[in-house]
């Protein structure tokens, strides 16, 4: 699988959150080499704390394949899952999450402690730093501007 | 507040998912003295590995006030959240989680801790054991009857 190339695909999605004012995050859902869905975060624009990248590819996999189970699919994010994406990244027991920024706080729980420790009888492939410097470059700008 | 009345509310939504064969969670959202919203586990109905019932509550709640935060609000969930719920309780900045029966998984990460681990500057308030035996028992009979 080409990493690279979805991941792009997903930075793509990711500016266009960015046009809208949004934290740039966007993702891709993958499946036997079809891109299953994409989406970019929506929060601010649609007022619902929910509505990360993630979640609303996840919703728009399981509504194509009419299934709560995406069996063997991969998820690329541009930056790190928070709990709650990466919760619902097991939940839909999601095979395989490639992502690109490395969200690096302190203290923060891993994506990969949270997987092995939310009980679920799921074992997630974890990929990181695909794309790392595009992802970070996207983030910290907007994080910059929003500073002035 | 009454915390008892309140998850009645929300243990008749549970119920409401037992009739339809979904695992029995239900969830309500008050602010101020009102329901926000209410919801029950809909993830196999709906066939999204998201609709689990807080984050249905948490959606409805802010569209109700349309706003992405949900400051000073409290949720009362019949069981524990699982860690995709607890980062949405924890991203809409809702005050206070109060949930009844436990789900009790060895090596499982608690909410209390995955609340001060999720990278928000947020406190959570967190009180469990409400009408702990109703909830409990609500589960236990879900599963009991599927093992049949």
């Amino acid at each position: 699988m080409d990493y690279n190339f979805y991941m792009n695909e997903a930075l793509k999605l990711a500016k266009k959150a960015y046009k809208k004012d949004e934290v740039p995050v966007g993702a891709i859902i993958v499946k036997e080499n079809k891109i299953l869905a994409r989406a970019f975060n929506l929060r601010q624009s649609k007022r619902r704390a929910t509505y990360h990248a993630e979640i609303l590819a996840i919703n728009k996999a399981c509504k194509k394949l009419k299934d709560f189970r995406l069996n063997g699919a991969t998820i690329f994010v541009t930056l790190e899952p928070c709990a709650m994406c990466l919760g619902a990244i097991m939940n839909a027991r999601i095979e395989t999450l490639v992502f690109g920024a490395t969200a690096n706080k302190e203290n923060v729980i891993s994506c990969s402690e949270l997987a092995e420790r939310c009980g679920l009888n799921h074992n997630l492939k974890i990929i990181k730093d695909v794309q790392k410097e595009e992802c970070e470059k996207l983030i910290t700008s907007y994080f910059a501007e929003k500073r002035k």
